[in-house]
C-alpha cells in the first residue's frame, strides 16, 4: 500500500496511475484515439453524408451508465473495507490470544509460550502468502518437529489453526486451564477461522460474470458509438472529446478491478507486511518477558 | 460458475452472453426490431402525418427507469453475495467442526469419526442438491443403517443436521465431551441450520411480484413509445437506436433475474459442487487419519 | 403470496396489477385524464393565450422526484426482506427447538413431548394472526387446561412464549436438563421474542408522517403541473403523455405501500400461512415418533 | 407520533406540515417571494440589460444537489429507524427480563417479584424523558427507600440500570439463582445499556457540521441564482415558479431536521408515551399475579 | 466538535467554512478564477477563433460526478459515524465494567478499586491521545508502581487493557469472582481491545490511494475544460459560473476528506475530550463511594 496523505491535492491531480492500470488504458487510448480519426475524417472528408446529431441517446444512457460505474466502484470498495476490517481483526485477535493465554498460564510454562509466540504470527504469516502465490514454508518460523506435519498439506494456515486449537485442548484436558478459560479461548480461535474464510471468500470471487461482460460491454458500445453523437457538431475537437470520456469511464472500470482484490502487492492493496510484523513483535513482546 | 480473469477485457467484449439469457434476449430483440421497423415505416412513406418530437418525456423517465434497474441490479447482487457468505461459512464451519471433534474424541473411537466424516460432508451435498431439484440419496455416501432414518423423508438436510446433533447429545450423556466441549459444539451445528435457512429463503423468494411486474411493465412501456420520440429526427436509424437502448435495458433486468438464484448450473452461480468436494476432502483429512 | 415465475416476462407485462392497487389508481387515472384534458381544451381552444413552456423545470424535479421514488421503493423493499428473514428464522428455530428437546428429553417423557408439538406451532400460528387483525383462539391447537390460562390475554404470542419458557425452567429444576442444555434452550426461546419484536415493530410502524406526505405532495405538484410544460409541443397529445408519466410515478408509490406492510394477505405478502403449516409438520415429526 | 393511514392520499397532499415546520418555511417562502419579485421586476422593467439565460447550470447542480438532498433524509430515515429498532428492542428486553425473573424465583418472594415491578418501568420512563429535557422523579414509581439513591444522581436511568444489576448479583450471591441463571440474566441488562447507549448517541449527534453547513449553503446559492436562469423565459411566471423548486428543497431538508431526532414530541417522532404505558402493563402481569 | 442547532438556518448559511478547508479553498479559486479569466479574455478578446460549445459533455460527466462525489461523502459520513458509535461503546462499556466489578468485589477492596477506577478511564485517555500524536504519560493517571510498566511501550491502550485483564484472572484465580463472573467479565474487556481495533483501522486507512486521485484527476479536468463549455454564451459571466461550479465540486471533497478522520481536534471531530471526562467522573461515581 502506498502511504499517502489525501489532502495533497497538486501531487494527487498530476500523478499517474500506478503501472497495471495504465499498461491496460494507454493501448486503449490510442486504438480509441486512432479510431475516433478515423470516422471523423470519412465523415468529414470522404463521405458525402450527413445526419442529424444524436446526443440525447448518449446523455440518457450515460446516466444509466454513471450509475452502473458508480455502484461498480462502491462495490468493490466494499470488498476492500471488508477486506480491512477482517486484517484488523486479526491483528486484535492475535493480540488478544497471546495476552489470555499468556495471563492463564505459569510464568515458567516455557513449552507452551514459545509453541503461541511462533504459531500465533505463523498463522498470519502464512494466510498472508496463502492470499497471494501460495505459502513458502522458508518464510514461516517453525520448529524441527512441527514442521513434519505442516509439510505436505494443502491449506497450511488451516493446519496452523487447526494445531493452535489442539494443543489449546490439550491445555484443557491436562488441566492447565479451566473450563471457562478453554471457552474464551475458543471463541479466539475461532474468530481466526472466520477471517481466513472471509478473505479467501473475497479473493476467490470476482464480480458475477454476466454482471462483469455486461458493464465491459455497455462501455465499449458506448464510447464505440459516441463519435457520431458529436461528429458534425465539433469537427476535429470530437477526438479529444471522445478521448477524455473514454478515458474517465475506463479508468472507473479499471480501478474497481484494482481494489477488488486487496490482498496482492499492488499500491493500492492492504499493508499486510507491515500488519504481519507487528503481529509478530506484539505476541512475542506479551508472550516471551 | 465460470472462472474468468476480469482484467481481460477483449474477450469479455465479444464473449455473448450465457445461453438462457440469449433465449429470452434474441426473439424480443427480433419482434421489437420488426415493430419499429414498421412504425418507422408507415409513419416516414404512409401517414401524411407529422407531431413534434417528444425527446423530453424519455429523457426524464429514462433516469427513472435507469435508477430502478441499477437498484434491481444491486439488490439481486446482494442475493448473489449472501449467497457467497453462507457457502463460505458452511466451508468453514464443517471445517471447524470437524476439527473439534477430532480433538475432543479419542483417537480410537473409530465409530464415532467415521459417522462425522460421512455425515457432514453429506449435509453440504444434500444442502446443494435441495437447492436445486431435489436430493437424489444415491448422492450420497451414507451407510446402510443410517440410510433408513433418511429415506422416505422430505428434508434431507435436516434430518442429517439432526442426526449431527443427537450424536453429540448423546456423546455428552455418555461423558466422551464435557459441558463446556458439548456447548462449543452446539453452536457449530445451530450454525449448520441457520446457513441452510438462509439459502432456502434465498432461493425460494424471488423479489416481490408487483414489483418485479413494474419493472417489465416500466420497460416494455417506455420501448414501445420510443420509436416516436426518435422517429422524425433520426428517420430510419431509429431501428438501430431503439435496438441499442432495448438491449441494454433488456440485459440488465435478465442478468438480474439471472444472478438472483445463485444455486443452480448457470455461468454465474456459486461453485456449489466444488465447495462440496472441498468440504469432503477438508473433513476425512482432520477426522480420519 | 403470488408463486410467480420471473422469467415469464410477457404474462408479467400484461397481467394487471393486484386489485388493492387498481382501485387506488383508476380512479385517479381519470380524474388526472380529465384535468389534463381540461386544460388542454381551455388553452387551445378558448383562452387566447400563449406562454413559453418549462421542459426544464420538470425535467430537474423529475430527477429529484425519481430518485425520492426509488428509495421509497427501496426502503419498503428492505422491510419486506426483513420481514421475511424473520419468517424464515421462525421456522428454522421452532425446528431447531424441536430437535434439541426431542434429543434432551427422554423419549418416555410423552407429556412435555406432547407440550411442545402443540405450543411451538402455536406460537407461530399466533404470531401470524396478531400481525393481521388479532388471533382467534379457535385456530390454535390448545388442549384444555393450557386454554385457561390464554383467554383473555391481550398478547397471545407473549402468553404463549412465556409458557414455553417456564416449562423450560421447570425441567431444568427438576434436572430434566441440564445447567448447559437449559442455557441453549434459553438462547433459542429468547430468538422467538426478538423475532415476535421485529415483526411487531415494522408492521406497526410506516414511514415518517411528513415523508410520507412530502412523497405524496411531490406527486402531486409535478402531475398537475405538468400540462401546461407540454401544452403548446403536443396539443392534444399532451393527455397520454401526461397520464403515462402520472401512471408511473403514482404506481411506484402505491407498490411501495403495499410491500412495506408484507404480513397481510396482498399478492405481495409472505406466504405465512405454509409457513405455519410447514412449521407445524415439521414439529410434531420431530417429537412425536 | 401522529398515527395515520400512509393509503389515504387525498387528506396527505392537503394536509399542511407540523407547525414547527411553517414557522421556518413560511417566513423563507416570504422571503424569496419578494426576493424574486424584486429581481424579475429590475430587470424587465427597470434595467435595459439582457443576457442568454443559464438553464444547463442548473440543471446540472440540480441533479447533484438532489442528490445531497436524498441521501440527506435517508440518512436521517436510517436514524429514525435505528432509534425505533431500540425501542422496539427497549420493549422486548424488558418483557423478557421481567418473564425471565418470574418464572426464576419463588413465587413467594414478594420483595424482590416488587422491585422489579417497579425497577423494570422505571428504565424506561426514565430512559424517555431523560432523552427529552431530562427526568423528573416525580414521573417514576419509586418506593422510599429507594428514592435516596436515585436522588442527586445526574443520569438517573444508568443508576436504575446499576440497581437492577446489584439486585441481580445479591440474588446469584445468596443462591436465589444459580450460574446458569446469573448469566442469562446478566446478557439481559447488558441489552438494557446498550440500548440506552444508542440511543443517547443519536440524540446527541447531528451530522457533522461541515456537511450541514454545506447543504443549507448549497440550497441557498441554487435558489438565490435560481431567478437568472429563468428570468427571460418566464417573464412574471418566474416567481411562481421558483417558489415552487424552492418549497420543494427547503422542505427535504427541514423533514430530514424533524426525523433525525425521533425522541421528542413531534408528530413524526416515536410513540415512546405508548411504549412506556405498554412495558408498565405487561411487565406487572408477568411479576406480580 | 462544534456544538451547533442544525436549525439555525442563517447562521449555517452564512457562516464561513473551518479555517483547515478555507486553507485550500482559497487559493485554489484564486487560481480558478485567474485561469478562466484569461481564457475568455484570450478567446474573446485576441483569438479570432469561433467553435460551438459542448454543454453537452458536461451534463453528462456531471452527472457522473456528481454521484461521484455524494458516494464520497457518504462513505466518509459513514467512517465517522461508525468512530461515533464505537466510542459511545466505549463510554458504555466502561460504566458497565465499573459497575461489574463494583457489584461483584467487596465494598473493603480498596486496592482493586482504586486499580480499576485509574485503569479504565485511562485506557480511554490514551486511547484518545493514541489516535491522534502519540501518549504523553503525564495526562494518564498512574500509581507509580504501575508506572514503569507503561513506560517505554509503544502501544500505551493495549498495555493498559492488558494489565486490566490480568488483574481481572488473577482475581479469578484467587476466587475473589467465580467462574461465571469472569467469563461475564472476559466479555466486557474484550470488547475494548474490539473498539480501539475499530478506531485505529478508521484512523490509518484513508480511501483507496487510486479512488482519491481519480476523484482529483476528474475534479481537475471537469473544471479546466469548463470554461470552454460556457465561453461564447455567457461571454465574461463565465468567470463567476465556473467558480459557483467549481466552489461547490471541490467544497465536497473537502469536506469528505474533514469528516473521514474524526478523532483529531476540528469543527468536525467528535467530542472525544468530554466524553473522556465523562468516563472518568462516571467510573469513579462507581466503584468509590
Amino acid at each position: 500500500m502506498v502511504k499517502y496523505d489525501p489532502k495533497t491535492w497538486l501531487s494527487l491531480i498530476f500523478h499517474s496511475y500506478s503501472r497495471q492500470v495504465m499498461k491496460t488504458l494507454f493501448p486503449a487510448l490510442l486504438a480509441m484515439g486512432l479510431y475516433t480519426s478515423g470516422i471523423v475524417f470519412l465523415f468529414l472528408e470522404v463521405f458525402d453524408f450527413r445526419f442529424s446529431s444524436t446526443h440525447v441517446v448518449h446523455s440518457l444512457l450515460g446516466i444509466v451508465l454513471g450509475l452502473f460505474l458508480v455502484f461498480r466502484v462502491n462495490s468493490a470498495y466494499d470488498r476492500w473495507w471488508e477486506g480491512r476490517k477482517l486484517w484488523g481483526l486479526l491483528l486484535n485477535n492475535s493480540r488478544n490470544l497471546a495476552a489470555k493465554i499468556s495471563s492463564f498460564i505459569s510464568k515458567d510454562d516455557d513449552v507452551n509460550r514459545r509453541f503461541f509466540a511462533q504459531m500465533i504470527p505463523n498463522f498470519a504469516m502464512s494466510m498472508k502468502e496463502h492470499l497471494r502465490e501460495g505459502v513458502d514454508l522458508e518464510d514461516l518460523d517453525i520448529v524441527e518437529d512441527v514442521l513434519d506435519r505442516v509439510k505436505g498439506k494443502n491449506h497450511i494456515p488451516n493446519t496452523i489453526s487447526l494445531m493452535i486449537y489442539e494443543r489449546i485442548t490439550q491445555m484443557y484436558n491436562e488441566k492447565k486451564i479451566t473450563g471457562e478459560q478453554f471457552f474464551v479461548l475458543d471463541k479466539e480461535v475461532k474468530e481466526f477461522s472466520d477471517i481466513l474464510g472471509g478473505c479467501e471468500r473475497i479473493r476467490n470471487t470476482p464480480i458475477p460474470y454476466s454482471y462483469s461482460m455486461f458493464i465491459k460491454k455497455f462501455i465499449f458500445t458506448y464510447t464505440v458509438t459516441l463519435p457520431f453523437a458529436f461528429l458534425f457538431d465539433f469537427l476535429y475537437w470530437t477526438v479529444p472529446i471522445v478521448l477524455m470520456v473514454f478515458f474517465i469511464l475506463v479508468s472507473v472500470e479499471l480501478i474497481a478491478e484494482e481494489i477488488e482484490d486487496p490482498f496482492g502487492r499492488d499500491v493500492n492493496d492492504l499493508p499486510t507486511d507491515d500488519l504481519c510484523e507487528k503481529i509478530k513483535n506484539n505476541v512475542r513482546e506479551l508472550l516471551i518477558h
